[in-house]
């Protein structure tokens, strides 16, 4: 491929990006996709996938152009056209059965059993395949999807707001606000896209959030996840939002299964939903809850806060994602809450690092998000410093 | 101005930004300009300021032409032309005299007393004057003379590199690495830009490093500054590199005026220079280092750590800038070192910020800088945690 070739697929994949994203989160458990068909240089036919159990976006393209195409015409899609019987049958027979010779691909399927066959039938068939055209992009597209079907279970990912110093919210428990309103808008754009969102139930108790993705064309409620090992947020009065507003059906609390059963009936009357699930010391057990999460189909967690959950989940290592936006802000205040705490690093390599990394700007904040790298032993600080305790009261996030 | 003409004007106000950076650290206390002269649309000479005394951008460019401007020619300078009599004549008067018509300008000349007279003087004499094009990049091209010139004072801003979680050290202090290569390869940039650099005894005896500028050109070692209220590290054994490199004339240490003279007297002999200001408690008064600066023409300062020395300028209000490189990494530890403590900050509004903010990537690393904007009242914690003594031993930033 050379250097005219790349600019001139890399325009027109841009552009399936484009249509891809018209599926924003609205395709779980699926990959969102866009395809176009290209012919002599001109974009003659769109599509995208909608919705789960509704046509791929290479069909959608196909059936938009309503005629075959001409012997010339390009098909560009965002991901590797699927090969196999799903809810719709594969792809690949669809673009064969079209007549189009040129298949133009981002990412290739992130599924071990499936990647690069959907290639190979194509190739087999005489048709011209082009692929990884602007890969990194349209794999990150999918980074819910790529997740789950590679391991079975969710991306638990954690949506952080600090100053330059690290911190996600005052020694008072404040936090509104340390971002600028371009961040926070995309924040909403990332509740939009995770299937569920969680929070601790320190968080409601200081902050009673909505969690719902307030976007400008409307206002979106994810499914919401409070982790409560002590049913606290039962009993809070006025109840929080999140027990009494007009969604409270998509409210899980998340408890210890060892909780009484009074408390989670007067939940459930509520129309809340209760997960009691496997815990230690009160603090419900991470892989339970992933291993709940995969069993209902959740794919995607995005968790935001506070430091007492975080910390948690990295400790246990189900944190997979982190999404961090920093603000222009100092607070030099050793009592002001921090990410996460709990470890115990010597030397910088063995601290987690991120891979993948991406970066964002979004007025004076920017955005730094990749996938968590473990190392290969975490220490656990059991000895936490006065800072530790401080997490545990405040609600330590910029959310409402 | 049209979008076209903006266009325009911009490609080539680019390019003379990129020759000013030719001088590069080596104008000190002038600021970096660069030159061009355009006819029909081409660059026929360029030139930059490459040191004070040395002739100004505008007329190295007028003689790099050699011959007189065709009548169509536009001069290109980042930075409003002088008008004044300084240790060389004034640059309007050098315009005029060359009859160029039009004059293409970046930056305001920053000094109260001067801004907008250059332009004046030219457009009475029938030169057009575009003012403002890339204004923005022309005025942080200069960040050190800008300040210099309307305070006074020399700009002190402070490196540092952080975890997402706001950490310059392990626990242990380690700080090698945190940013990647690239990220230090542009901290080099900085070292050779700013005239000094600053850090405390203790980053010298946990680090003990040469504070140069390591750069594919070459070696180049600033004004090296150690903050050391206790003469400590005359004592210590072997040397520091600061003392007994073949730069070491280039060090000065900032200690009490009541420090014992027979340290002193030994320190000078070793070539070293002693700054004996008053202090309180050990600790120099910044303002009298400022001052001291100030009067030795030392007109910016780059303060490389540790968390204590930082500290320390926060609460005096002394720190002017900020140059905060973020890694992704997380440290989630409680005893690693913070940025800096020693403030009690109870709403984000009343926490420091930064202003011009400007946001670079170099490789999965991330630079935020700006101006540092202090709140009214600075509320100094006088009951520091834990965390805060961790800051006071360990050197706490990324430097060799």
């Amino acid at each position: 491929m050379n250097a005219d070739f790349a600019n001139f697929h890399e325009a027109f994949m841009r552009r399936a990006l484009a249509v891809a994203r018209c599926g924003w989160g609205a395709t779980h458990p699926n990959p969102m996709v866009g395809a176009l068909i290209v012919e002599a240089g001109e974009i003659v036919a769109e599509g995208f996938h909608a919705k789960a159990g509704e046509p791929h976006a290479e069909i959608v393209a196909l059936r938009a152009l309503g005629r075959a195409p001409e012997p010339d015409a390009t098909l560009y899609v965002t991901l590797e056209p699927c090969c196999t019987e799903g809810r719709t049958p594969p792809c690949t027979g669809a673009i064969l059965a079209s007549g189009i010779r040129r298949v133009v691909v981002g990412a290739t399927d992130p599924n071990p059993r499936h990647a690069g066959r959907g290639f190979e039938l194509l190739r087999a068939a005489g048709v011209e395949v082009v692929t990884g055209v602007l890969a990194e992009e349209c794999t990150d597209l999918n980074l819910i999807f790529n997740h789950w079907i590679a391991t079975g279970r969710p991306l638990l990912a954690a949506k952080i707001a600090t100053t330059i110093d690290g911190r996600i919210a005052c020694r008072t428990g404040e936090s509104k606000w340390i971002t600028g309103e371009a961040a926070r808008a995309d924040v909403m754009r990332w509740r939009r896209l995770f299937p569920a969102i969680a929070v601790g139930a320190g968080t409601v108790a200081s902050d009673d959030p909505q969690l719902t993705a307030r976007l400008p064309e409307g206002v979106w409620c994810p499914r919401r996840f409070v982790f409560d090992g002590a049913l606290s947020i039962a009993t809070l009065n006025p109840l929080p939002r999140l027990l009494s507003d007009e969604w409270r059906s998509r409210t899980t609390i998340v408890t210890s299964e060892r909780q009484h059963s009074v408390v989670v009936r007067k939940l459930e009357e509520l129309g809340v939903q209760v997960w009691r699930l496997p815990a230690e010391e009160g603090v419900v057990s991470s892989a339970a809850f992933t291993e709940r999460c995969a069993r209902e189909g959740v794919t995607g967690v995005l968790v935001e806060g506070g430091s007492r959950l975080l910390s948690g989940l990295i400790q246990t290592r189900a944190l997979d994602y982190l999404l961090a936006y920093r603000a222009p802000r100092v607070f030099a205040d050793a009592s002001s809450i921090p990410v996460a705490t709990g470890l115990r690093v010597e030397l910088p390599s063995v601290g987690l690092r991120l891979a993948e990394v991406r970066h964002s700007v979004f007025g004076d904040d920017q955005l730094m998000r990749g996938r968590i790298v473990y190392p290969d032993t975490l220490e656990i600080d059991t000895t936490p410093g006065e800072e530790h305790g401080a997490g545990d009261h405040h609600c330590g996030c910029d959310h409402d």
